[in-house]
């Protein structure tokens, strides 16, 4: 199953740039990308994760898992950020055993959310 | 279309509880009850949203919405959450204009993520 690893692009975490300098989200971004994406993995960027005190974040979410969002990464946190995005695109529900996370995933949690409800509704 | 309120009713908000003391989060999950639930509106106890230093906290989410992620509550919070709640609701797409968004809302979000990827494998 594909999901989806959003990195905002747009994250200062609280710097103030000079005139033409890369964002560290986006530099985030690019770290990711170069670091390798694994099978099953969709990285997209976003215009904020309204995280912004707690940045630079990523969220990663699928449908029927659970959705994680992690924060306080620089571009260093590529090769971490890929390595757990590999382990949750390869757990069916999205729980990766504690142990098998990296430590900015047990460490660095923003929030979790349930996966999203299938309602009556939709599902008829 | 009905949304989803998750509650994390252990949250303890960094407090320690006397025995037998209800923790903030179950508080906060009760007041939301009391305070009348919207229609279209499914709240959902849930045991830790992994926001535990920023607790207690709710999430909002739906089928094709953005989700989001709010912390610092209290019971207190609880008539703001609903109309929150309902307002996100009767959006379609899940975005409340800023103005009409609770205060709460404006000033205390610990996250959001963009809406789940319908992939192809699940679309066909």
């Amino acid at each position: 199953m594909t999901v989806t690893l959003h990195v905002c692009i747009t994250c200062r975490a609280g710097q103030t740039l000079m005139e033409g300098e890369t964002a560290p989200g986006a530099r985030l971004h690019s770290a990711i990308l170069a670091a390798g994406v694994p099978e099953g993995v969709n990285v997209v960027p976003v215009e904020c994760l309204s995280a912004c005190s707690q940045g630079c974040s990523i969220a990663l979410s699928g449908p029927r898992r659970w959705s994680y969002v992690y924060g306080r990464l620089s571009d260093a946190s590529a090769p971490d950020v890929v390595a757990g995005a590999a382990a949750y695109a390869a757990a069916p529900d999205g729980i990766v055993p504690w142990r098998s996370r990296p430590e900015i995933f047990r460490k660095q949690s923003l929030a979790r959310i349930p996966p999203i409800a299938v309602v009556a509704e939709a599902a008829e």
